[in-house]
This record gives structure tokens, C-alpha cells and sequence, in this order.
């Protein structure tokens, strides 16, 4: 009978706590639905500022303007840690034609971030089309030599994940140039990784590896509707040329920051949650989505838990990572400090995919904590936050990654993502501001709930 | 022992049919996302064609295109299905004025459908800004007589659901002039049904009930940003005046038309499963989302279904009416032809909230049917389809209930739908091709399993 009357108590005890996390929850969702700040900060951020680019004077603005912003929030701390970044500078609007019988016919390209200029003058060269980089090895030396690689594998239109789609083709970017310079090709063109076809290059970041710098070639990525004109005409007559000027340029690495507020922990001040998105942005567009959106989420994180009267038990930082795009050395940064100091992340939290619907999370951390996580599921769901997996976080987070952290990464409807991302088009218009303040609230939610029950690892820590 | 191994051949016959699904499920969402027609129809419908209101010639254009296209698919039976339909039409562009002791502002107008016009030279008056109908009743007459009515209550930020937010204001729009007229009010101002602040009216139906013709007065949306200005006026100076002029006016009923293409069932031909959205629009904009987007995914069902090879059992029909905006007649024509043939519907699908990602569906069936539902949720988990709640399903074939139909509504995500509802900018442009594609496969796939499988009610028909 006693053992019933305090299975009874415990019941009620639970069902207690449930509903005060409810009451919590909308809490947080109103706030930020009625009295959000997210909006007003991207929209500085986004029109006020603009691109970003590690090393450039904006991204200096938006360093300056978010260590402000968070200082009036009245948090703990706030300040800036240094990182050296690299400096690469697109110069003069890059210039492309495609050469055929009938005359020159403009294309619309980018160089991609951490492309070497084009002699003076330009590249032209006839064009080979592959559809990834075992194409070219498979052709060789033989037909690659002295040709610009085309490399025009589309994102799979079937895959229901954008980013899926996206990780099934960004290696023809990202090593496309190393690969075909292996072969003798004078330059690189690669389809935009994007799924609509229309006129916008999207740009991001490539890599030559070691290949010693008089050795590289010029990378660009074309628009998806003149890959297509480009691929037609190819079929047509395969001896057709392209010719592309491009003026960019890589500097000395220069010093930038990472910014970060803290509100410290009222129980367990050692234990430490992060949230955050990346400050730097591609410098076409004005990164609203990328990553504009996840810094102002992440910042209205901490306002909503202190507009909400919440007071955290555990340290609540937010950060905003430099050089995500064309480096991470804001991320390996902040993990090299942390490491250095001792400091004992318990859950890291990023937002990176876009200022979209809020679908749920995706986690990378223990089967035990995973189990947690889908105990708090039915919170979500009168804010069709559905969306709860083990997967990929987040890039800036991912250096802090050992066996007792939670690292989980903000999952949006992610349909319209890469209709912007790196392009010219990445612009605060194309940013709802109910979209991204539901995803504020989702991630303040998260991180109240980690907050107030700890994970697995803090259990450990209080334990000892 | 025998008994395991039919329980275990039970088990992998269940399995079996299951793994059929998925791999239908999966056909349908690949050949609408590589191969989809939705995009194209819509693009036609919206910039070829464009507005449609009931009884314009637009709406005759579209009734003619559509049965043309459905004539393509190789259906079984292509009909149209006449239904006489009001005729209203905006005449000239409205005008109007905000007039202060600085002299004369332009607002943002439109005349809400169903409205008389403004007599000649339009309707000048001290303006009362109200919350609601329920303020017109307790501020009576002495505070109405000879007054613009303004109702300004917005709808609700902090909701979730944007229709729900919808819902909690439309009456102002619906009936706010019947309730102002009985005070003696001149004209009637209405808050946009619009989440943002921007600067488009948004028009849609109201109804003077029973009141003649010469005691109704002119009813006119204004744009939230002009909403907030004007009242931000108001309580500087109550003595404020508005000025406004329209040229609407309401013709004859017209005759007009659904448009119905049918497969025709191969086991059970007389239970009818029907798919539909709406042909007419407001015409302010082309009606992309409201309601080009459902009918074009409608369209696409039949055609999907076809193309990934599957043979219904039951007939399918999409249907798409005519007059849901103003009048509903189409629906309701509908329902009464099928109701004096004794046609038996099984399943009836809408989709009239947009073309945005789908997340799910409102059903109005029994418990039953229901729990039917429920079973396949985790075919379409795949897909990000999570949401299956009881609740409404859409006005066009609501005339069908009965105690056994299972009614449906596409639900796809709601937050940016009132960004263009009855406005200006509900146009091609705002729809994304693949949420557009992703709502017809998943209707396509809900079709599917209740051909397959069919419902209590067609289970009961066969047992008979």
C-alpha cells in the first residue's frame, strides 16, 4: 500500500514537472512569436552590414555589432576570443563566355572561395564534361590535358534532404580543381549545388590540398540553367571553348574573433551548454540564412531563457564562430581554448541550415542521452517539432566532440535551403520572421530542457 | 509448432505487403520530385491565365485549360459539370485616403469581395477603430451613426497554427459590415488577415446576409502597415476622416463549371474516392497558392498514379471546383449530383492551405477510420509527413459528410500562407517547385493507401 501511495506520488511528482515544462515551453514559443528579437538583429546584420567574409571589414562590423548587441542584454560576460582567419578576396566581378561557331554567349559564374585568379587575360580552352571526379581519372591525361573539366553531376532531385542531396555532390567542388589539375586541366567549372535551375552561381569553399601554388588552376562554379545551356551545346559540338577571367586573391591569414556571451550558472556553473551559429557568411548575398539566421537565433536564445524569468542552473553561452565557410578556425578555436582551460561541455547546440520552419533536432552523442532526448518529444509536439535523429550536428561544434558531450544541430524544413545557399541570393527577403523565430524557440527549448534535467555526462560530474 | 510457422508466415506476409508500400511510397515521391507536372500546370495557370474569379473570363480559361490537360492523362472520363456562379467584379482600382489637420495620405485599399461600391465620389467620414464585432454592438449607435467603422484586431502572433490564428479574426472581415450597418455606419475598414506587416490589402468574402440592397455599405481591407498607421492617427486624433472609393459591383449569377477526370476502378468501380482543390481564385493576385497550388497537385494524382503503374481498384476522381472563394457552389453542386445519383464516396482529399512543404493531414472520419490512418504513419515518416490530427478537412467537400466518408486536408507547413492570401503577391514566383511537387506525392501516396485498402465504410459495402 505505501509502496503504491508513493509510486502514486512519484506519478504526480512527474506529471508535475511535465506540466510545468509545458507552461515553460509556450513560454519560450510566445516570447519569441511576440516579443523576438531575432528579425530586427538580422535585419542589421543582413542590410546594415551585409557579407561577411572572414577577414573583411563586414565580417569586423559584425563582430563589433554582435558583442554590442549581446552587452545590452545584460548577460554575465561577454567577450571577444581571438582567431587568426584566412583572407581571400573575390576583386573584380568575375567574366565567362561560352565560344561556339554562332559567336560568344555569356555565362553566369563565381569563383569559388580559395580559387587562384586567372592569368591576365583569362583562361580559354575547350571543355570536357565529367560527372564527378572518378570521371576524371577514368579519361586521364589524355583527354583532360589542357581542357577546362566541366563537372556538371547534379543534387538528386528524389532525395527528400536537401543536405543529402548536397553531400552526395560537393565533392566535385570542394576537389574538383586538385583532381583535374592532376590531369593537365587549365581550369575548373562546377555546377552550382543547387536544385532549381535558375541564373545564380553559388559560390563555397574548394581546396588544392598541397599542390604548390604555381601548379593550381582557377575554379568557378557555373549557374545551374548555363550548366545546362553549356552541356547542350557540348553535345552539339564537342570542340566548344569557354573562356573566364577571375581577379581573386588569398592574403596573409588576418586576426578576426569569435564573439561569446555567458550567462553563468546558478547550481552547476562548471557545466557548461553552448549555443551557436557562425558569423562569417560568403560575401555574394548577404548570409542571411547563411548562417545570418543561426547567430540571431542562437543570441535570442539567451534573451528568451532571461525574458522568459528563467534563471539556468548550468552555464549558457552563446557563440558566434568566425571563418565556418573558409576555414572552421573559429570552431577549432573555441574547442583548443576550452580544452586548454579544463572546461566541461555538457551540450553544444548550432544552427546552420537555413532561418526556416524548424522541423526538430539532429544529434550526435550516446545511445543514454539519445533516450533522454526522445523522452521530451511529446513537448515538441504542439509546435510540430517532430524531427528527432542521430546524426550530424553542426561544424563549428564538432571540435568539441568527445564520448560524454551532446552536439545536436537545428534541422529546418530544408527544401528552399540551397535555392540561396552562397549565392547572390541569400538575402534577408528571403527570410520569414515567424520561420526563424519558431526556430529560436525551438532551440531555446532544448536548451532549457538540457539545462534544467543536465545529460548524462553532468549526472557523472555531479556524481563524483 | 505449426502454429509458429503460421504466425511467422503471417508475420512475412505482413512484412511483405508493408515493404510494397514503401517501395509505392517511394515511386510516387521520386516521380513526382523528377517528373512532377504540378510546376508546369501551375505555371500556365498563374501566368498565362492568372486571376480567376467565378464568372470571369479567367475562370472560364482555366475550367477549358484544365479539362484539356486532364484530356492528355488517358483517363478514363473527362466531364464538365455546370454550376451557375456569382459574378463579382472590382471594377476600377479603389482609392483612399487617410485626411489630418497635415493634409491627405494615401492607404492601401481593396475592396473585401461581395462589397457595393462607394457612391460617386466615394464615402468621407470620422473613422471608429474597433476590436471586434462585439465593440460595434456595445459602442451602439451613438458612437457609429455616420462613422467609418475600423476593425483592427490582428490575428494572434503567438499561435501556432496560422489558420487558427485565421480563424480568430475572419469575422471581422465576414460580417463586420452586417453588424456596422445596423448602428448606421457609412463604410467599413477591416485589418488585412495578414501575420506581417507589409503594405498589400487583402481581400476575400463578406456577406451583407439578408440586408437590402440600399442599407448595406461598402466594405474595404486595408493593409497592416496602413492598419497600424491609421491607428497610431486615431489616438492622436479621434476626429481623424477617411476617405475611400470603389467601383465594384455584383452581376446575374453566371454559369460556369467543375471540371471531373476519373480512372475507373477495376475491383470496385462504385466506390468513389474523389482529390480536389479550388479553380477560382480572388484576383488580386494569380492565385498560385490559394488555389492553383491544389489544384495542380489534384491534377497530379491521377497522373502520378498512372505513371509509377499503379492500377486503382476504386474510381478516382479529381475534381476541381469552381466557386469556393465566393459562394462555395461548386462543392455544394457536387455533392448534390453524386447525392441524386447515389454515388457511394468512400474518400474525399483537399488541398486548399498552399503549396508549401507538406506535413500532413486533418481527417473528418470516425474513430475507426482513424486508427486506420494512424497504422500507416510510419510509411510516410520517410518523407517528413508527421502530422495526422482530427480536425477539418476543406470547404469544397464538406458538402459530402455523412457518418462513414472519411474527409481529408492536405496540411502543409502553414507559417508564410497569410503572407499572400487574397492579396497582390499571391503569385508563381512564391511557390517552391519541390514543397509544391513534395504536397501532390503526398497526397498521391494517402489516395493510394485508401485505394488499397479502403475504408470501414467500403469495408461494410463489400461485406453487404
Amino acid at each position: 500500500m505505501k509502496k503504491i501511495l508513493l509510486s502514486l506520488l512519484l506519478v504526480s511528482t512527474v506529471s508535475f514537472a511535465q506540466s510545468d515544462d509545458e507552461k515553460q515551453l509556450k513560454s519560450i514559443y510566445s516570447t519569441s512569436l511576440t516579443n523576438g528579437k531575432s528579425y530586427a538583429w538580422l535585419d542589421h546584420l543582413s542590410n546594415e552590414i551585409g557579407g561577411r567574409l572572414s577577414g573583411s571589414a563586414n565580417a569586423a562590423k559584425a563582430v563589433q555589432y554582435t558583442k554590442a548587441e549581446l552587452e545590452k542584454l545584460g548577460l554575465d560576460k561577454v567577450w571577444l576570443q581571438e582567431v587568426m582567419v584566412p583572407k581571400w578576396e573575390r576583386g573584380a566581378a568575375e567574366e565567362a563566355y561560352m565560344i561556339t561557331d554562332a559567336g560568344k554567349t555569356e555565362l553566369r559564374i563565381c569563383a569559388l572561395g580559395g580559387s587562384i585568379a586567372t592569368k591576365e587575360g583569362g583562361v580559354e580552352a575547350e571543355v570536357i564534361e565529367v560527372q564527378g571526379l572518378d570521371d576524371v581519372k577514368a579519361l586521364g591525361k589524355e583527354k583532360i590535358q589542357g581542357k577546362i573539366v566541366f563537372y556538371n553531376r547534379p543534387m538528386k532531385p528524389d532525395v527528400i534532404s536537401t543536405f543529402e542531396a548536397y553531400g552526395g555532390c560537393v565533392d566535385q567542388r570542394y576537389a574538383g580543381a586538385k583532381e583535374a589539375l592532376e590531369y593537365g586541366a587549365v581550369g575548373v567549372l562546377v555546377r552550382s549545388m543547387n536544385l532549381r535551375l535558375d541564373d545564380y552561381p553559388h559560390t563555397g569553399s574548394m581546396s588544392y590540398g598541397d599542390v604548390p601554388a604555381d601548379k593550381r588552376i582557377p575554379a568557378a562554379a557555373i549557374s545551374t540553367n548555363d550548366a545546362e545551356l553549356l552541356s547542350k551545346q557540348l553535345k552539339k559540338d564537342a570542340a566548344t571553348k569557354v573562356s573566364f577571367t577571375m581577379h581573386c586573391k588569398q592574403y596573409e591569414d588576418v586576426k578576426s574573433h569569435n564573439v561569446i556571451g555567458q550567462i553563468t550558472g546558478s547550481e552547476f556553473p562548471n557545466e557548461i551548454i553552448i549555443v551557436g551559429g557562425h558569423l562569417d557568411s560568403w560575401d555574394l548575398g548577404d548570409g542571411s540564412h547563411d548562417d545570418g539566421a543561426g547567430v540571431v537565433q542562437s543570441m535570442d536564445v539567451l534573451r528568451l531563457l532571461k525574458e522568459t524569468g528563467y534563471k539556468p542552473k548550468r552555464t549558457i553561452r552563446v557563440v558566434l564562430f568566425m571563418n565556418e565557410e573558409n576555414g572552421l578556425r573559429g570552431g577549432r578555436k573555441y574547442a583548443e581554448v576550452a580544452k586548454e582551460k579544463g572546461e566541461k561541455h555538457v551540450f553544444a547546440l548550432e544552427s546552420d541550415a537555413g532561418g526556416f520552419t524548424p522541423r526538430g533536432f539532429s544529434f550526435d552523442c550516446s545511445d543514454e542521452n539519445f533516450a533522454q532526448v526522445e523522452s521530451w518529444k511529446n513537448l515538441f509536439k504542439p509546435y510540430l517539432i517532430h524531427f528527432f535523429e542521430k546524426g550530424g550536428s553542426g561544424a563549428d561544434i564538432g571540435p568539441l566532440k568527445d564520448d560524454q558531450i551532446v552536439l545536436a544541430g537545428l534541422r529546418p524544413d530544408s527544401q528552399r535551403y540551397f535555392d540561396h545557399h552562397h549565392a547572390e541570393n541569400d538575402t534577408f527577403d528571403a527570410v520569414n520572421k515567424r520561420e526563424l523565430e519558431l526556430g529560436a524557440a525551438t532551440m531555446t527549448s532544448l536548451v532549457y530542457l538540457f539545462d534544467k534535467y543536465g545529460t548524462k555526462r553532468s549526472k557523472k560530474i555531479k556524481g563524483k
